[in-house]
């Protein structure tokens, strides 16, 4: 074990200040701050960035380097928090970092504010063992993953490139393990697409048909187009695409009133067969194919529909970079004796903007808790992923400075 | 032309003074007082009777009797009327009862003050001309028609037939005829049954869809379940029963979440392949059938749902006597030279309730305007109808007394 006395060396310590920054989304609750205060002693030049956008909260940002030159690792992350739900539900207070039973409780000790204090640990600890890194390290840090993600990552990514900033890779510290310290790292994530459909009828009496056009048939067969059939079968690296209807809405109180109109939404994650745009087109394919069709609507008309997309789909991306995922997996070997998987699945996250500036892959805690009531982490996971990411430092600089 | 100086002989001037009766559902407004005042200098004896019932407004209704002896011929009708909706887009106020253009205008003109209206005048001038009919007449009115129809018709007939009140046959005098008088009698009614089914399934998030059951795919295989095949091709009576499946819901506002729940709501008018019992039990087949299809959902259990019955179905009826609809094809034919159909197209109406006491069938004025702004009615129509409820009477006492 290392000194205790060295500045953020303990992972367990570096996580219970963080915890107690109650940091809902979009609230900064003082959790830079004290992240500042733990790079700063390290020797990290540490800056704090707002962003802003109409329409949505201030959110604070920070991003923090050590060492000038190249090569340039990025660890990525973020100490906003989900909401903590009812608190009475909580067996010990959310914000108060208490540890029972060998474990750490409190909203974020899986997601994500374990991640960035083993990682700060860690570059701690490496520095104790071999001084700084022959490049530099620096951390990317947001308040807004959690929430809309318009003032987070991207908005502090485009910021730190305008000022120069250049990456060689970058690791991002969410819960990637779905049992076990050493499941699973991700490669890469699938898109996600999402629309509304609108289908106008005509309105009448349940007992005339014939007189209306009830818009109900039409947001039926729509919705079947959308569904079927499948849009593939998955690739090497990814699930296959998924699309859900998210919901189906009339709002027709009155039983003898055929309605107006219907409505409908859909969330599609999609793999590296698509892009947003052929999937656009598919979809629109579909849609006008069903919109024609008679069956449920025997000589009529096509059912005219209105297709909405909703804003900044998510695209999908996939990681290919022998140094990076090379590094991590041995890192992980050497710790755990396990080999990582490299996953594509689940949802989002923000590596999504990172790929656009440099290789970019996903290894965290276990990740079971994360977003639950009595959200927490295995005390020994915390020091057992500390000792990954110090050993993934080691490689990873001993790799591309090569 | 019958001399106007007879009580109530004259329908154009008996409609003028229902009109002026603003007597919107569930308010008399002195219409019910307005035809007691017609009645009661022809000999009729008039009865109010307020009907209650927990949950709904109190609704007075009406009943008067001519004669004390059979053959007895019920005339029943309603005096509401539906609301005016936006007053500023009737060209003559709703109710002023203006003439203009040969028309009269005003709310209820056509549904169902007018054939109320005739039907005094038609048992005026039958009196006139030929003194008190071989048997008896009476008005079952009601004020609950175009509500919920629980304070009306059927707690009237309750009434009556208590205190010993029988019929032998009953014209319902709602508008029947599509474009011209003489067009259509109503013989029977379908029935409409409606019911709900709500689609529970399992909440996740839109990355996750196998550890989530989306409901919206478990309502659109039942909604389409309901809609086809279809019920049945109509009978020689009837149309082919119809289902509209007349909402669907779920209310999902977050794009990343399957949602737990989802219903539908639909309304059958059904014809006489079906009791609303048979028809109960081949929606259950219907709907357990398709819950169980695995084709929406490959690899689950049956999506389970809940099915609830709206209260009250109406029963479909059809009428069979050749007393009353062969009188009534005859004083049509006589007036107007055409031979009517005998249908049984549209929504339900009071004639439901009736068919559980007596031969009913319906016949009155054209609907066209009905329910609209502007509703209106031809004066020659009220002349024209007059005379056909006049010659009907006639034919039929002298065919039910013969």
């Amino acid at each position: 074990m290392p000194k205790p006395s060295a500045p953020a060396i303990d992972p367990v310590a570096n996580l219970i200040t963080l915890i107690r920054c109650p940091s809902v989304t979009p609230a900064e609750g003082g959790a830079l701050s004290a992240i500042t205060a733990m790079l700063e002693p390290l020797g990290f030049t540490v800056e704090r960035m707002m962003a802003r956008e109409d329409g949505t909260p201030d959110v604070e940002n920070l991003y923090a380097r050590l060492g000038v030159d190249g090569p340039h690792l990025m660890f990525a992350g973020h100490t906003d928090v989900v909401p903590v739900g009812n608190e009475g539900d909580w067996s010990h207070p959310p914000f108060a970092a208490e540890v029972a039973g060998g474990e750490l409780y409190g909203r974020g000790a899986v997601d994500m504010k374990g991640g960035i204090a083993c990682f700060i640990a860690a570059v701690a600890r490496h520095i104790e063992a071999h001084g700084a890194p022959a490049g530099s390290i620096s951390f990317l840090i947001t308040g807004d993953e959690e929430g809309p993600s318009i003032n987070g990552t991207t908005k502090l990514l485009q910021w730190a490139a305008e000022k120069g900033e250049r990456w060689d890779a970058c690791l991002v510290g969410e819960p990637t393990n779905p049992d076990q310290l050493g499941d699973m790292i991700k490669i890469g994530r699938r898109g996600s697409l999402s629309g509304e459909i609108v289908v106008k009828g005509v309105q009448g009496h349940a007992a005339y048909p014939h007189l209306a056009d009830n818009p109900v048939r039409g947001v039926i067969k729509l919705a079947e187009a959308l569904m079927h059939p499948p849009f593939d079968q998955g690739t090497d690296n990814f699930q296959p695409s998924n699309l859900e209807v998210t919901t189906i809405d009339v709002g027709n109180a009155a039983t003898n009133v055929i309605p107006a109109r219907a409505s409908a939404k859909f969330n599609i994650r999609f793999n590296d067969t698509w892009t947003a745009d052929t999937l656009r087109a598919e979809i629109i394919v579909r849609l006008d194919k069903a919109s024609a069709d008679q069956t449920l609507r025997p000589g009529r008309a096509p059912m005219p529909y209105e297709l909405t997309w909703a804003d900044r789909p998510s695209h999908v991306f996939l990681t290919r970079n022998d140094a990076l995922i090379g590094s991590l997996t041995a890192a992980i070997a050497k710790v755990t004796g396990r080999t990582p998987a490299l996953s594509t699945t689940g949802g989002t996250s923000d590596a999504r903007f990172i790929k656009d500036y440099c290789p970019v892959v996903e290894f965290g805690l276990v990740g079971q808790t994360m977003h639950m009531v009595d959200e927490r982490v295995a005390v020994g996971d915390l020091e057992t992923l500390t000792g990954i990411y110090s050993e993934f430092i080691s490689i990873w600089f001993a790799h591309a400075g090569a």
